[in-house]
């Protein structure tokens, strides 16, 4: 049993490491060399775990649709901008959620291992099908379509926050809050529209309330 | 001026070339000789224009901020949907358009040339200012914000359209013309919201309005 929680940190450990040099290097350039120098662990342990560069890039790519940290809501419209909320705040901060939003947008990584944007998509349709039942939502909004522009726009609005200078320290969750902000009030019926919450200070407050022993931690990432 | 016209039109063989080579290898994998080939011109034609590969990527880059085709309408708005409108009627058909995309979201592309997203923001900002000044926007439109966000989500909706298998033929017009049904609720005021015109048909009907010897041209080359 201690063995098994032991592999299991292990493998957690090389994905770390190989999101870290993914990310920095891009899927082409990166080696696995590189991944075993980063992740301190001998080559034998990393082909206990993964047969070749690609496995590892499968890996990453299967640890990043990730809902960690979203709690049930009364709406589950907040249910949905929690889940984009919180990966917006944990984007800065995580090199493997960096690494696979990179592979996915990577067209040459894309081919070969194709994108996690069709499971997101599914997971913010489900979401919308449910606030839709619930009557959540303005009578034309269509769950899938609106679930598909949601997870384009939240790609895009990533890529150009990383690059057009920003004074804010965490610019993406504050543009996330926006994106939120301007879609919400033709998504929600007034009265739930009222009583949602996409704050960029919101992840960190959901994270503390799940996470007390990390909430304190310094500056983020990005910064 | 026979000669120049010629060289003019060289140059936009070459870049055009470039572009479909861009588009199918990425930056990285293009070579020279392949973009010498399908231009069908001579090496000495292709370093007269052009110094370097680089060079090359950075003639790419400038032709895509393009605002062919747009049209000066009663309303500044109408101009910024159209702008997003025809740029996405065009990237299926226009492979110098795609792959100056592609330059942006490879993120070592973007570290030798930039982005062009700088100059897209700007675009759209100064519309939506001057949009702003003649009483077109909700008083809580703030025009950098809103078109850094457009920008954003333009090319997220771009690259997950790309990926997502749609029923549509001409995916990417039909998703942009969501984006602006989803947004102008929360930008325009309802005047101007129930004037304007973003069915994903008014591309076309613009380009037959400017260009009418193209206009009955078949099958879209994305569908």
């Amino acid at each position: 049993m201690a063995q098994q929680e032991r592999a299991k940190r292990t493998r957690q450990v090389i994905l770390e490491a190989a999101g870290i040099v993914f990310d920095e290097c891009g899927y082409e350039a990166a080696t696995i060399s590189q991944i075993l120098a980063r992740a301190e662990v001998t080559r034998g342990a990393l082909y206990f775990h993964f047969s070749s560069k690609e496995d590892l890039a499968r890996g990453v790519l299967d640890m990043a649709v990730t809902t960690d940290g979203v709690l049930p809501q009364q709406f589950k419209l907040q249910e949905l901008a929690d889940t984009s909320l919180l990966l917006a705040h944990r984007m800065p901060r995580e090199p493997l959620l960096r690494a696979a939003l990179r592979l996915s947008v990577d067209q040459r990584a894309r081919k070969l291992f194709g994108t996690k944007w069709p499971e997101w998509i599914t997971v913010g349709a489900e979401l919308l099908t449910e606030a839709k039942a619930r009557g959540e939502l303005l009578s034309h909004v269509d769950p899938y379509e609106t679930s598909r522009f949601l997870v384009g726009a939240w790609t895009g609005v990533q890529l150009i926050a990383e690059e057009v200078p920003h004074t804010r320290g965490d610019a993406l969750v504050h543009e996330i809050s926006l994106m939120y902000q301007m879609l919400l009030p033709n998504i929600a019926v007034p009265a739930v529209l009222a009583r949602l919450d996409v704050a960029p200070d919101r992840p960190l407050r959901l994270f503390e309330a799940v996470r007390p022993d990390e909430g304190g931690e310094g500056d983020p990432a990005g910064a």
